[in-house]
C-alpha cells in the first residue's frame, strides 16, 4: 500500500503514487497506491482517485467577486457524500491584488454546498485548503440562505459591505440541516488574534496596513456577537480566511484532511491487506512527529504490524528518532551530488530511483 | 557477509566493512566484514584481517636508494604463506622528487622475498602496488640471487647501473625455487610500449623527458635479451615499474589482488554461508561490469544464489543494468544536497546513514 503525502515544488501525491507503483510494478510487486489530501487543492481529485464510485459534478457558481465561473465538486451518488473544496470557488488563484478584501466573498462555496445539498448530499466533506477570501464565511453562509441582522432586528440586504453592523444571525432557513459537515483542514487557527485568519494568513492574501486592523477588529466584534460562547477561537475557525468558523455556526467538525480521507477511503483496511506500507513527504522532521502524513500512516501500520517505508525528499534527524513511531526505514530520494534547486527539478526521477532500488529489495522480503 | 572495496579519497574497504558491520549489529544483524585488497597498501592488513592464524614480520631492508629500513610483511606460519607489498621497500613514498630513476632499485622488495623464504615460505603473495621504482625488477632480481651477464659472460656488479650491457640472466642461484610465487596486480600493462611501465605509470613516479626516452630503449632491449618469446608484452609485466615482469621471469603467476585475497580467504565459502552479500566501492559504472571489486563478489552471490547489496559513492548507469550482473540493489551513501567536496568529507557518516536504513529493510527479510 503506498500513501505518499506531496513533495511540495516537486510533484502531487497522486504523482508520487503512480511513480512509486510503476517502478514496484516493473520489480514485481503488486500496489495500491492512494493519494493523500490535506483540503487543500487536489482533494476532490485525491477522492476520486481513492473511492471508487465517484464523479465530477460542474456548477456555475459565483467567484469572490460576483463573476459567474463553471466550478466541480466530487460526487458519490450511492453515498450521497460530496466533496467541495474552497480553491475551487473561492481560490487564491482569483484574487486580485488591488481588490480590497472585504468584498472578496467565500459565495461561490455556499453555492457549491448548495448545489451538492439540492442534489441530495446527506454527507459534505469541505476542504479548507487554497482560499484567497477572508470574510469569516459571511458570503458562504448568505448563499446557504443565513439573515445576518442589525441591531434592530433588520435583515441586512449586502452583510459582507456591512460587517461592522451585523448583530445577529438567523440561520433558520440554512438549508444544511440534517446534512453531517466536515471541515478538512490542516489549519488551526483561531478566527482572530495573531494566528488568526487575518493576522497569520492575511498577507499571503494581500491583505495588509489599516485594511487588516479595521477587518480585525470586525471580525472580533462578529465572533463576540455570533459565537458568545467560543468568540471565534476553536481550532480551525481561522482555516480558509473564517469559513472555518462559519461552516462551525453551522454544524460543521473540523477534522484534519488526512484523517477524513483515511476515514472515508478506509486506510486502515488497506494497509491491513498489505505486506508493506510506503508512505513519505518532502522532508521529514521532527514536526513530522506532531501528527504529518508519514508518521500517521506509519501509526496505522503499527497498529496493523506492517513495516512502513518512507521516502523522503530531506531527513532532518536520526533514523531511530522516527522507527519509535512506526517507520521501519526512510530512504531520502537525493542520491548524488546536486543543488538544492536541481533536487527539486530532478524530484520525480529521483524518487523513481530510489523507489526502484528499495523495491528490488523489498522482493526478498 | 560484507565485502567492500575502498572509496577512494573517503575511507579503506576495512573502515568500510566495520561502519557498515556496526550498522548492521545496531540493527541486531551478524555479520562477517572481509577487507578486499588489489596488491596495493592495504594488502598485508587486509589478509591478516580476513584470515586468522598471520602475523607481522619485520625485517631490515633497502629502500629504493640504499638507505636501510624496517618493512614487515604478512606470515601464516602453519601454511608457510607470506604476503609481501612492494609499496612496503620500495613504496612511492620513498621516492625522492629529483633522484635518477634508472637508481631506484626494487631491490628492497627482493630482501622482502628473500626473508620470507628465509622463514620457510612455500608460497608468496607479491602485492604490486602503491611502487615507486621503475626498474624492471632488476633490483629485486638481483637480492635474490640472480647473475646479470655481459655480452661476454661475464657478471654485471651493478646491473641496475648498466642495464644496457645486460645480455642474459642466469636464475640458477635465484632462491624461489620450489616456492610457489603469485603476483597480486590490477594491472595489466605490459614492460614497454604506450601502456608500459615507463609511459603510463612513470609520469607519476617523476619519470619525463629524456630519461624515460631512454629507460622505455633499455626495457625493450631487455625483454628481447631475458624473455625472447614474450618480451615483456604479457599483461601486468608492465605492474610495480617492471617487478611482474622480473616475478615472471622467475616463474610467478599473476592474478588478480581481488582473486588471490578472495581464493585465500574463501570468500566463496563465506558468501555460501550468509544469507545476504553486502558489497561497494567509490562508484560504480560501466567500467564496474569489466571486473571491478562489486561485479565480481555479486557474482560470487549469483553463482551462490544469495543476494547482494551494494553501497556506493556514485551510481552511473541504471539499476538494471547491474542487476544483470548479480546486484540485486544498489544504494548511493549521498542523501541530502550537497557538494562533491562535502560529500567525500561526510563519506564515513553517509555509508554509516545509508547502512542503517537498508539494515532496517533487511530485518525484514
Amino acid at each position: 500500500m503506498i500513501a505518499i503525502d506531496s513533495f511540495k515544488q516537486s510533484f502531487t501525491s497522486l504523482a508520487a503514487g503512480e511513480i512509486v507503483a510503476q517502478q514496484f510494478a516493473q520489480a514485481g510487486i503488486a500496489s495500491t497506491a492512494v493519494a493523500i489530501a490535506d483540503g487543500g487543492e487536489g482533494t476532490i481529485a485525491a477522492f476520486l482517485h481513492n473511492k471508487p464510485g465517484g464523479e465530477k459534478i460542474v456548477r456555475p457558481v459565483h467567484d469572490p467577486y460576483g463573476k459567474l465561473i463553471q466550478a466541480e465538486f466530487g460526487w458519490y451518488p450511492a453515498e450521497k457524500l460530496a466533496i467541495i473544496e474552497t480553491a475551487a470557488a473561492s481560490g487564491i488563484q482569483f484574487v486580485q491584488p488591488a481588490a480590497t478584501y472585504q468584498l472578496a466573498s467565500s459565495q461561490g462555496t455556499g453555492e457549491l454546498l448548495r448545489a451538492a445539498i439540492e442534489l441530495g448530499a446527506q454527507r459534505v466533506i469541505v476542504g479548507l485548503g487554497g482560499s484567497g477570501t477572508v470574510d469569516a464565511g459571511v458570503g458562504l453562509l448568505a448563499a446557504l440562505g443565513a439573515r445576518f441582522l442589525d441591531a434592530a432586528g433588520q435583515q441586512i440586504a449586502q452583510p459582507l459591505a456591512h460587517l461592522a453592523e451585523i448583530d445577529a444571525i438567523d440561520t433558520g432557513a440554512v438549508m444544511t440541516k440534517g446534512v453531517t459537515l466536515l471541515s478538512a483542514s490542516d489549519v488551526t487557527s483561531p478566527l482572530t488574534g495573531k494566528n488568526g485568519a487575518v493576522r497569520l494568513f492575511g498577507p499571503q492574501k494581500g491583505l495588509t496596513g489599516s485594511a487588516a486592523v479595521e477587518l480585525e477588529q470586525q471580525f472580533t466584534q462578529l465572533a463576540q456577537r455570533l459565537d458568545p460562547q467560543q468568540q471565534g477561537q476553536v481550532a480551525g475557525d481561522g482555516a480558509a480566511g473564517g469559513i472555518g468558523f462559519a461552516l462551525r455556526l453551522i454544524g460543521s467538525q473540523v477534522h484534519s484532511g488526512f484523517d477524513l480521507i483515511a476515514q472515508v477511503c478506509q486506510f486502515e483496511q488497506l494497509v491491513q491487506a498489505a505486506d508493506v506500507v510506503i508512505t513519505g513527504e518532502g522532508q521529514i522532521d521532527a514536526q513530522s512527529l506532531q501528527g504529518k502524513v508519514p508518521v500517521k500512516i506509519a501509526q496505522i501500520a503499527q497498529r496493523q504490524h506492517k513495516p512502513c517505508l518512507a521516502f523522503v525528499g530531506n531527513q532532518v534527524g536520526d533514523l531511530a528518532a522516527f522507527q519509535a513511531h512506526g517507520l521501519t526505514s526512510i530512504f531520502p530520494i537525493v542520491d548524488h551530488v546536486t543543488t538544492l534547486q536541481q533536487a527539486l527539478v530532478d524530484g520525480k526521477m529521483n524518487l523513481a530511483r530510489a523507489a526502484q532500488r528499495v523495491a528490488a529489495v523489498l522482493t526478498l522480503v
